[in-house]
Parts: structure tokens; sequence; C-alpha cells
């Protein structure tokens, strides 16, 4: 009831502050019978890892999951999964400074009025250094997905700053450190990036994420629709602010006979919806943005308080990104992995033996 | 878990068709104590009702809610407060002749993919009539946040297609049927939508709501933040497509310099972050943008596909709204509230003895 | 929260207190496709009903079940059933006497407690009144386990104070208003429950419940064990005080050579473990025992105290149950078929490609 | 979903097998601020440990606890509280020889027909293992009832086989292995468990449990009662086959002149109910019983099928409890903490603000 389970077939139960021991969680719901190891694992940690270009932080995090249970000779046994991963470089003194401070927006002044203590030490449990799990938890949704679905989850980044990047080359995503699809973009990023870091300042993003191959039918009508549940699941991503599905926040100047999907025999004429109607996926491809917010931990001093309420100026020192949004492309992906992945298992809790009298339709246009 | 049910510790349980005998709730979790009579829960649901105007759905309900449990000599009792609503004006007949047909972006063609039957009438339970039970439990949620922590949510339309409206005047919102603060543009809309109307078309439209009042420290730091519930609740309204916290999307073209909220003992300088940081209220004013696309049923035919899958063309003749977002004001506010209902019942289970030693700042800039 | 909840994927969410204007539930996640209409729910609620024969309550209740949602052209659509039973009979002024006094052994004091309000009349939320529901929630799942599984629940009595019934032949369960299965008996019990009204005392009961046609494989390995959710469904009927699956407390005196179940090809050698085996159901007949205390409210004077802590005396006129346990064979089946359905959607959500290499021998012994 | 949660607000999260690299658990819900350190909890692990004694099963095994979030600066924070526990001492090679073979009464048979696979290892999931986590859980939940709320929960052996323990002497419940509160028994209890390894079988064995200084006011009227919460956390414990609250199976031969707890304003006149009315309780001491049935795992060949379905014999020849209840009276304790914090929880996310009329009247007769 703290918030820290997400789905409800599919739970990841995630644990771990910044500078503590560990970091981990337990999967519980996973079917049994899955192939999975590690090594199904790490790559994605590895694609969130920090320290791995000089755009991000050079915390140096190994990041090395170990799965603790749940797969037995090498297939998932229906048990939980519990996933630990080890802290390695917490340089905690960077954070001695501020011990007394609070960080401007961030969630140090919120978290000791609702806590009355906290963890000090690189923001603790709200530290964005809790989404490896997160990844780690995707990728077995992911797995999953791909193999006994056929469903593909991918993202990319489509906005930093001023920078608008297209959908260009899927294969280039994972060739730069920007997650960017758009080859041609890549050194302007390298340099809006150097610049920040120079400035002491840090700049927004704005990420796609998609899913193809999803089946029709997966979300509920009312509350817990498929879009209703991605936005819950990417808004409680570190510092995002907005969500959009499909057309997103354009739809308020968008007219009906603009924006609705039309439907023919051999397909949609369109998908303006985000592959998602009534809250319910339609077969289309599922799509979905979201924007974060500039990394609020800059070097550019900045008027705060301290814990007395006095005031007091900020200035961070220690190793952050200029662009948090630059590492979160995978964890986009492993939230509506996730998601998906829970619906997945409520659609057939529910609606095992139902056969449609409608055939199908191609949900690519 | 077929996801009828909004919240964990303040539960609205949502039941009914559009057509059926009746639509309703069970809202379980109040607190004993409150006052509370059907005369607390009409007039939120006289504001979202149809046929109220000419501008929205002819479809004349009289919405009359009665209570059957929970409230004993005019005081909640700590018991499931059950809600009920009897549908009066159906006209099934108009449906009849869309029985074996998908309307284009309804959830018809995704809704007999995933339970293989429908209610055909009116949408069944992905009509937008469900709103109103939302709208009635909201309504005690806003009662319990005004009375017992003066916590006021109110919310109006800032954009429909391209005419936009400043939050000029809170006074008006209700004086005219569009929820629209900014008086000199009722005109404008008035003519737009009679102009849609007339053209068989619809529009989109942008709202928002905010909640005043609220202390800090509620929302969960991980999964269950502030921010994320408010996107799920938000985003679980029908036809919405985006949802905004603070700057929203636009985030993702800001510095940090720019968008950061410094504090000084005295305040906030800002409210960039829409009152949330790290998914925990600040104090600050809590506010979000939701935007609503262009209802779908219009009466420009459309290519669509019917019950066997052959191709058709689609007129819809019922009695629709030509902007479905101009009702769905009062329901933002209805899910706002109780969002922030279900995590003041959240923080106070799990931190009702925390004396925070840093004082309190202003929330309001 | 308010635990007025029951089940994880079959949910039922009851309401309605003993002298309110209703009681009646939602059932969230009934597949679709059942035909289902009030006639199949009203047997069930009859054989529950008060003022059915002069050995129980003369409370005149029609019970009358009227379904309001989730079933369309008669058959479950797979959104909410809500349902339905306005309160006729409810003789408030019974209970104007005891407002300010505590009946002994009653929630009342217990109640003023916890919610500081308590709605006196007839114990309000905490009547037994409130398991209609539950038998009314129970039909569906029975319906479904019976047609789709070929499950069936069926109960008794096997003891009423020192007078034990044996299972001897249940086609006479519904013959007799006690639910005995064995004839003979039949004669004693109404003579116990005569002499009891006229001493004024009350006694109490031990319930037989089981099911067959359980499939191996119903159950979850830790927590959610299906002996566990048996446990926590019996125990939450009123009046319930302990709780046996199989052999249940006499294990504490037997030995593993005389309590295993040993298995051959044609079958399990004996059933003491009730058809469970680490909280999995293993294909046997599924059964568990509940003991039911006797009536608190008898016309026995008792000792209490009233609203301002004084003593008092508190003698119960109103209408009553000598024996509470008398009514509850149906209630004991409803909570037991909830489980089951329960548990079943959960087992095809986690595991419905689950093909196991090992043959199932026959339950049945 | 797969049923490793227990708990709505105080939630523990169990993960880990009998023989993989671990056990442990995430408790997410624990208010911050509590002293914590791994002291805490070991020692209630040590009470549940196995090879303490010749009487329990020789597998050693350190049980060393290891908190790895959640506790900063020796305090909770209000954030999850991972819990690990390597194993050390699993000499798997013990069940090569049953691993094509079901053992009779354990989960091995409705295992394989639930997962389709299995680790045979000890059993995996089901092995009693894993409730060392709710013991570690419940050392929490215990320190936290006893520090803030002056909870005490204790237990004891009432009867092993046909060897009935009084509750003489509470102090002498852990100087011996049997957790026996009547010294005199205790040489009969050596000579029992002696006496049924020589002779390749076991016992079960009934325990009690409760907790005193509980205020009026914890458990909810309908489902989620605190004694069905009870029946559920005690049921769930691996080889429970019967829960009583009160007196339990008893009040099936009572009268309501005998059972009722009449009240008084010095106090209660009995408490035949277990501290519990109506679901909520009284104010009394809350206690009830478990029976735990013998092992099943004896070295008396036993008749079982292989997974061929084929005919065979089956001999334990690991170590093993003679009677596995001997170790069970901390998990019975930990269980009942659980569902105390969890009901304490609720209760003050309803109820924070009840301030009864009533006078509260002594607890205890």
């Amino acid at each position: 009831m703290s918030g820290n389970t997400f789905g409800r077939l599919f739970c990841v139960t995630s644990f771990g502050e910044s500078h503590g021991a560990a970091i981990g969680c337990v999967v519980d719901g996973c079917p049994p019978g899955l192939a999975l190891s590690e090594a199904d694992i790490q790559p994605d940690l590895d694609r969130r890892r920090p320290g791995t270009s000089k755009y991000v932080t050079q915390r140096k995090e190994a990041d090395q999951v170990e799965i603790l249970s749940g797969v037995f000779e090498g297939r998932t046994t229906g048990t939980p999964i519990a996933l630990l991963i080890r802290n390695t470089d917490q340089r905690s003194y960077d954070y001695e400074k501020i011990k007394q401070v609070f960080r401007p927006n961030h969630a140090d002044y919120a978290y000791i009025q609702k806590y009355g203590v906290r963890d000090h030490r690189g923001g603790g449990r709200s530290s964005a250094r809790e989404t490896a799990v997160r990844v780690a938890a995707g990728a077995i949704a992911r797995k999953y997905l791909r193999e006994r679905l056929g469903i593909e989850v991918r993202g990319c980044v489509e906005q930093v700053g001023a920078i608008e990047c297209a959908r260009a080359d899927w294969s280039a995503v994972n060739a730069n450190p920007f997650f960017c699809a758009d080859p041609v973009r890549v050194p302007e990023l390298e340099q809006l990036i150097d610049r920040l870091r120079s400035e002491g300042d840090s700049v927004g993003a704005r990420l796609y994420v998609e899913a193809t191959g999803v089946p029709p039918g997966l979300g509920e009508p009312v509350f817990d629709r498929l879009d209703a549940d991605l936005a819950f699941a990417l808004m409680s991503i570190n510092a995002v602010k907005g969500v959009e599905i499909g057309d997103g926040m354009r739809v308020a100047a968008m007219r009906g006979t603009e924006h609705r999907d039309e439907m023919r025999p051999d397909g949609f004429l369109g998908n303006h919806s985000g592959g998602i109607a009534g809250g319910i996926s339609t077969g289309q491809t599922v799509y979905a943005r979201y924007a974060i917010k500039p990394t609020s931990s800059i070097t550019t001093p900045g008027k705060s308080i301290d814990e007395t309420g006095a005031a007091t100026e900020m200035r961070t020192t220690g190793r952050h990104d200029p662009c948090v949004g630059l590492r979160a492309t995978p964890i986009g992906e492993a939230m509506m992995a996730l998601v998906l992945m829970d619906h997945w298992l409520r659609q057939r809790a529910q609606n095992a033996d139902v056969k449609p009298a409608t055939p199908r339709i191609p949900g690519e246009t």
C-alpha cells in the first residue's frame, strides 16, 4: 500500500535506495516454463546503466543482476522471481553537504514533510536509480511477450530541448548514447549536452515508445483501461510530467472527421488513437509519448531552504545527467512491457474461453 | 480485477450500462461521521447531466441519485455507501441499426474481440454515461476534502478546437454550459458547436483541473505517485488521450534553470511541477490538464466493417455531443478528488505519527 | 480497503445494512457468455431466507433479487453484475429499546469503539442479513462452476448442540429446515429448537461443505492457498469460530502413517487432507467444516453496559434464530463456490498454457 | 496475484525456494521512525531455525538475515524493507532420488498439475523453509506493536499427539525445544519424539497464540474480519488443517447462556469469543489455536506414483521433523503479529478521527 508494487497479475515489488546496500525487486506472476537467466536481463540493464558515455552521469555502477529465486534448471517455475542488484559506487560523501538542504524541485522537501525522516544520500528511494529494477523486471515481461505472443516493445527519443528527432532508422537506436533513431541529429545532441554541462544547466526530453503485435482485447473498459494503465506506468517514471496516447494533447484541436480511425476489411485507415479504443487494444500498434523535465540537479546555484527553514543557496556538485531523459528510453519500454504483460494475464483470466464471431482485421495500416 | 474498482483505501466500484436498468457504484472506505445526503451529490451530477443545453447530447436523464446504504441519521457510518441512478431515457431503438456494425474509433470492435459479446446499446459499459457515477462518488470525496482538510478541487475548459480560454474568472465557470472561465469566449464556443453540429463534425478539448489547500506529503515516491495516480485517473475518462502535470509536455523544451521551482522561507518561487515533486505533494496547488478527443459518433458517414467483416458505411444518427469534452470538467474534478482522498487515507495509515522537524513553508507562490 | 470486497479476480463488493433501504453487491470478474437471470439466483436466496419455518427468525423478507447490470440478452457480458435486494420488513422499532445498550457478544461495543457511530438497528452492517448477498453472488459462481467445470458445491449440518447428524442422504438436505442429511435426526432437531426457544436460550452448530469435481492445481503454494482462502471465507461468516479442512483439529492427535493420503495409479487411498495438499487442490473432493457459535441474542437477560458505561441488563425481544447455524449452510456453500471460482480464474491467468507431463489420477477414492 | 504477498497496508512479499540461492521478502508499509536492525529480527529467526535440537530436522541453516533497504541510520524510513536470508546447507542430492516420485500428502503431485514444472529439491516453494521469512517479517511487526501500542504476541504448544500441555508457565516456553509452557510435560515430549523417530513415524500438534493489549476496533465487520484474517494467516502456514478463534469448534455444542461474554463496567465476564466480536477486536486478549498435521515425510515406506503415473513405493530419507508442529510456534506468533499490524494501519486510515463517546471498559477479565 506504500505503492511499491506495480501490476495486478504480473506484480513487481521494488525495493532499495540509491545509496543503500542494494536495489531489487520481486516479480510475482510470471507463468512457468519461460527460459530465463541473468543473460536475458543484463542487456536491458546495460542500456540504462549510468557511466556508459560522457553524456550521462559518471556514477559507475556494474548493475549486475542476480536471480535469487523462481528459476529452476533454466526455466521459470511460476513462483516469485527475486532480482538483486548490489550498489557498488555510492560515494555518499557527495551528499553530506546537502544533508540539511532541500534541493529545489527534488522530492527532498516533500519527503521530509511526508515521512519525517529521509535518506538524504542521492535521494534515497526517490532516486532514478530505482528505475534499474523496473528495467530488469521489464526484461522478463519483454521476453515473454516476444516469445509467446510476438509482441515487440521499442522506444526512442523524439525531442531534446529544441532538437526534434525523427523515427527514421530503428536500427540506429542502440548505436548512440541518446536512443536516437535519427542518426543525423546525433552530433547536434552531443553538442547540446556538452554545452549544457559547461553552462551548468539541463534540458528536458520527449520520448516515444510502441508495441507491435499486440492482439486486440487487452485492457478493461472503465478504470483499468490499457491507456490509463500506460499513463500511470509512464507518469510513474521519475521526472515525467506528461503522457500522450496516440495523438495525445493535440486532439484538443482536432476534428472528428480527421481523428477517427476508420476501418476496412483489410485493416484500419489510421491510428490516431494509439492502438487503443475505449481503453481496449484494437490490434494496431500501441504507442505513447512521455515528456521528462530537465534535471533539477544542476551546477547553477538555486535558491532554497535548509532543514531549519532558513534561506540558503543550493549548488549541485555530485554526478548528474544534464538530460535525465537520455537514459529513460529503456525505462519506458520496460513500463509498457509490464503493462501489456499484466493485461495479457488479466485477459486470459477473464476471457480465456472467448471466441469472437467477428473476424479479426489486420492491425497495421 | 476487471478494472471496475478505483482506489485503494477510498474505493469506488462502478457498475451499469448506458441502456441497462441502472448505473451506480459502491464507495467503500469513507470515514464515518461525514454529514451526507443525496443533496450533497445531486448538484455535481446535475452539472454533468446530459440534455441541459442545446450544446450537448439531447438525451434526457434525470440522473437522480439514491443513497442505498452507509448513511445513518444523516452521517456516514464508515460502511459501504451504495449509490444508485436509474436509467430513464434509454431509447435503445436508436441503436438497433448499428447492432451489427462497429462505429469507427469506438470500443465496439475491440470490445467484441475482447468479450465475444457486447451490449451494443449506446456502447454499453463503454459509454460516457458511466462517468456519472464517478461524479457522484467524487462528490463525497470533495465534501470530505473540503470540510475536513480545506482542499478545494475545481476545473474549467482551456481549449476547444482553435479557441483558447483563459482562467480569467472562476465565478463564470458554472454560469455557461462549457465550464469556461473566460466569459468573452462563450459566444465563440456557442458558434463553434452550432457549426459543428450542422457540419456533422465534432471537435476535441483541453481541460484544466486544480486542487488548492493540499497538504504536503500526499503520494508515494515510486509507483503510486500522486502524479501517476492522477494520470491514471484522468486517462481513464472516456476519450482522454493526453495528461499533463504542471508544465506537462512542454518540459521537453525547457531548461533546468527555467523549470525548477526554487524555494524561499516565505514560499515557492514557481510551480512548474504542478505541486508535486518526486511523486509527493509539496503543499502548492496541484494542477493537471487532460485532452479529450473529438467525438467519434458524428453524422458524417465513415468507413467501417460489420460483424461479418464486410465493408460498410457508418453514420451516427443517435443523440450525441459535438464536443464530448464540454461535459468532462466535472468528471476531471471528481477524479482528482478521488485520487486526493485515497492518498490522504494512505498518508494517515502510514505516517499518522510523523512530526517533521522541518517547518512547512507556504505552498502558494 | 474497508474489507467489503471478497476475491481477487472474481470480486464481490457487498453493501447494505439490515434495516437500511437495501442490501446488494457488485460481482466483478464473471466471464462473459454465462446464461444468467434472476431465476438462477433466487432459489439459493430462498434457501437462506428468514421466516421460512418456525425454527428460524420470523422476520419476513421477500429477498427478491434484481440484476441491475452485466447481463444482456440473457447472458453475462463480462462487465460488473450488480445485484439489489430491497429490505421490506425492517421493524426498526424493535431496536429502539437497545439503542443505548450493547448486546453481549454482539459487535455493538466493538463497533462503537471502532467507528464512533453505529447503526443500531439490527446490528446494521454486522447483521447476518448481509450474508444474503453472499448467497446471491455465490449462486453465480456455482452456476459457472457447474456448467463450465462440472464442479458441484453442497453442504449440510453435522452437529447442533449434542445432536450429531450423519451425511446419510444428500437428497434430504433441502427437504427439512435444518439442511440435515440425516432424516432420522430431524425430529430431534425440531424438539431441541422448540425447547431452546421456550427456555430463552440458543445453541451452536457445526456445518460441512464440499466441492466435487475440482480439478487439481487450484490454489497458490504460499499465502493464498486454497485452504487458507477457504478458512478466510468461512471464518468471515457471522458467528463462525472454527474452520477445519480435511481432518481438521483432529490432526493434532494423529500419526503420519495414519494421516498421509497415499496414491495409486487408480487414485488416492484416502482424503484426510480435504482434497488440498500444500495449499493446492489435488483433484479429490475438497471439504471443510465450520462451527457457528450459539446466537447471542436470547431472551434470557444478560449483564451488559450502556453507552454511558453504566451497568444494565439486556434482554433481546426482537425476532431471532435460536440457532443461527441452521440457516448457514447455503452461506458456506456460497463462500466455497466464490473461493473456487476465484482460484479457477487465477489458475488460468497464470497457468493457461500448462500441460503437465504427468498423468492425472482419479481424484475420488 | 500468485499469492506471495500478505497484507493490505503492511505487505509482506515473500520469495525463495528451499534449495535455491536464498529466501527473503519485501516488507512494504512499515511506518517510518521505528528503530530497527538485524538484531531485532535474528532472535525470532533463531527460535524457528532448524538444527537447534535433536528433536527437529538436522538441516543446519544459519538463517542469517540481512536488511537490504528501508532502514537508514538505525531507523525505518517508511520505504520497503527488503530482508535476505541466503541458503547454505541445501544438500540437494538428498532429493535426487525423489525427483521423479511424488511424496504422499506433499504438494508434489498437485504442484506438477498446477505448474507443469516443479523444483523438486525439498519441495521448492512449498517447503516450510519459506516460513522463515514470515518470522523475519513478523519480528518487525511485533516490534512496532510492542513499542508503539503495547501489544504483546506470544504462543506455545498445547497438544502433541496424546500429550496435552497446559499454559502453566509462560517463562518456560523458550527454555525447551517444544515451546511448551508446561515444564512437567517436556520429558514426555522428548520420549515421544524419540520414539517416533525410531518408529519412522510422525505426529500432529495443536498450538496456541495470543495477543494482549490489543485495542478495541481492529478488524472490519464483513469480509476482512480480524478473525477471518487470522484464520487465513494461520491456515496459510504449512500443514495447518484447522483454526479456532476463542472456543473454536467447541461452540457447536454450547448454549448461548454459556458462551456469550457478558459485560460489566469493570470489564468483560468471559472471553469465549477470543477477543473478537462481529469481526472486530473488543479490547480483550485475542487468541487462536491451530492444528498441524503429522509430517508426511516419514521413513516408513508409503504407496505412491511416479511422474509416468506408475505405482511406486516412497521412503523419505532426507532430514525431517518428526513433528513439524514443534517449530511452528514462532510462525503463528509472526502471522498474528502481521494481521494485527495490518489492521492497525487500516484502522487509523479509516478511523483516525474517531472519538467514541462511549467509555472503554477494561479488556481483561
